[in-house]
């Protein structure tokens, strides 16, 4: 299917406003947007998926409690402190929750908190009872609300990401608008992975958590900057049904037409997490086709873009194609390696660099012009079976290790 | 136990000879020692591990045939070009294999190969022609001996790797040697650890693969670089038996100091790996203690070494105790991290940073001076059960990037 790009983030579907504003959570930033607030019109069936780490962070347990019946109306987001391992942060989480309420006139239980930051500070009230109320009188539903929201919770991102398709379902035109910041599923402290999206399509609580978890498996968890797992990863979608579309109850055609619309604009999203990893100079995604299974197909990926070296080498534009094959190699579980073809992609061509789990003849000249793109392209084909999967990562830059030597201070 | 510490290195226990010799396996290196073989006086009991990467050098395809009785009497050693997946890899090692044979005058069945270098590159036998009876000649029982074959391993290493210790066995003084290059478990193409051992302690083929196994769970697996498992990770033991101890052929005491003598060379070697990783500027273990189980506290203690961000934190000298806690909360497995204690170590002090999983009150300027060692301690009490484990690693650094995007050109 095809979707059509359409402007506005998440204030794109009908039934969102959206802002963010400076509320001074961390002491050393005086006039960054540290503040992001996402309004529903309407009560919305509302879902998410979060970090497996054991180490979590506040609001997460909040939003668990909050959508215990599915339903949400708003979301409040900091960056600058992740309100994680800290005493009482439940406590505060719950307060954001209450200022939140009383701004909008909606039920404290129906707004999800969530935080991004260093893990272990304390955190306190008082940025948020002048911030809260702030984004509340600047809520717009347009453009540049949504601008705003994605710009708030921007931590070491280098630049804001939203974006928005409008698909058809039963005889209506929907959309789905997200914003996301950080750089991986993956990185504690400063880049935890959040991602915020929005629908005007009418979908059930039941059959918008089944959507989410089917398209998170092999989207967002593809995507990888430094394999660290953050304790705040979080993605919330709300679904306001104001589109007019047959509610989606079971997993009938519209279903799969939600899912595979959602799967659109997830991989659009990865690829920008991925291609702003910190420090990164280039957009690794690697696409396993022909693997003997789905399971083997995302791991053999996963290992690909997560492959320290290969990460330098792409950052050197080093066609080191046995740091491809080694990553493979490697992947857990029972696989063949032995009829694995891999080709280096980009816009400016492909070489064709492993034949068979052996060298296949190129030219160096012709890979570094492939390498010296900003998107690269990594095909593996396993030659096996039916399978197929893609993962998103980036290169491992002086940058990367400059941004996470110097985080604190 | 205690051990003393001997010179000599692989020639410090009675029957071995070793050399390293320049033979010109890489066009662009004129001078470097390339070359090394090691000589025992008698066919040896001899064990070894490999790597688990499903790609696999041709020479551990030898390696586990000439291994199939139990016994060898040489190795001979290659750097600059692993012999892994390029055309007839097996026929060029076993062509090594004979040359050896030949120069002294043993079954070519007994010696054992071992490559480390780019993977992918066609090899020839003509360095190996001209270097083995050169290295054959120069072969000296003596510490000049051992040092020469270091040497003539190393690839990216900025320092060679031997050890000795002595200790008593059945009332004899018995001796065990090792030499060993690269940066983990754990680097394709040019940090491929290969570690070369051995003794004069009279152990049965059987328990000293035994032994072998015993230890590498808690030590080389222990260690990590950059988590990529080389392609041609070797590990090799050989026993010569001259020390005149009652053979062991059975799991009794004389077994349990056999292994705790192993355990002991092999962690002092392991952080002697770590140390030295590419870049590396910090060489960080981790201790875990109380915890669960010991398949946990081996896991843990590796996610704190492997984790970028941890590892980029200590490069910048920066007590992010956040991403320990975090690193120990994505491990996986089923534990509690409520009870997790945190101290950072070294000869300059120690601080307790993190008390029951959340922050305890430090003084930075105390955690700068502990992280301005090179030796860093990572102690993590996890404060539910027996078992403990160490890990070893390194810090990220610019030159980490910098080596591994540069290596080929």
């Amino acid at each position: 299917m095809q979707y059509k790009e359409v402007a506005g983030g998440i204030c794109a579907p009908k039934g969102f406003a959206a802002a963010g504003v400076h509320c001074g959570i961390r002491a050393n930033h005086s006039e960054k947007y540290d503040l992001a607030l996402i309004k529903a019109d309407v009560r919305c069936a509302a879902a998410g998926v979060y970090t497996t780490n054991k180490v979590c962070g506040a609001p997460i347990k909040v939003d668990r409690a909050h959508l215990t019946d599915g339903y949400a109306q708003a979301i409040v987001v900091n960056s600058g402190n992740a309100n994680t391992c800290a005493a009482n942060g439940v406590a505060l989480a719950e307060e954001c929750c209450e200022l939140v309420g009383k701004a909008l006139n909606i039920d404290a239980k129906d707004v999800l908190p969530s935080s991004t930051g260093v893990i272990g500070q304390p955190m306190v009230i008082d940025p948020f009872a002048r911030g809260i109320p702030a984004a509340a009188a600047k809520l717009a539903a347009d453009a540049q609300g949504s601008t705003d929201a994605a710009t708030a919770i921007m931590t070491t991102d280098t630049h804001k990401k939203e974006y928005a398709i409008q698909f058809e379902l039963g005889g209506k035109t929907c959309t789905v608008g997200a914003i996301g910041k950080g750089s991986g599923m993956i990185a504690p402290n400063m880049a935890t992975m959040l991602a915020f999206y929005t629908t005007d399509a009418a979908v059930s609580p039941a059959l918008l958590e089944k959507a989410l978890k089917t398209v998170v498996p092999g989207t967002y968890n593809q995507m990888s900057v430094d394999l660290d797992t953050s304790t705040n990863d979080t993605l919330i979608i709300m679904a306001s049904g104001l589109a007019g579309n047959p509610e989606i109850t079971e997993e009938n055609a519209d279903y799969d037409a939600f899912v595979a619309a959602l799967t659109a604009i997830a991989e659009h999203m990865c690829a920008e997490h991925a291609g702003d990893g910190e420090g990164a100079t280039h957009l690794i995604t690697c696409e396993v086709t022909h693997a003997p299974d789905l399971k083997t197909a995302r791991a053999v990926s996963r290992s690909v873009v997560c492959s320290n070296l290969f990460k330098a080498a792409v950052f050197g534009r080093d066609a080191n194609w046995g740091r491809i094959l080694c990553a493979i190699g490697y992947t857990p579980g029972d696989f063949s390696i032995d009829k694995v073809c891999v080709w280096l992609s980009s816009k400016a061509g492909e070489v064709y660099v492993c034949e068979n789990a052996a060298y296949h003849p190129y030219s160096e000249d012709e890979a570094a012009k492939v390498l010296a793109e900003h998107d690269i392209l990594v095909k593996v084909d396993m030659g096996t079976g039916d399978a197929s999967a893609k993962a998103w990562g980036c290169d491992l830059t002086y940058d990367y290790v400059k941004i996470n030597g110097d985080y604190r201070t």
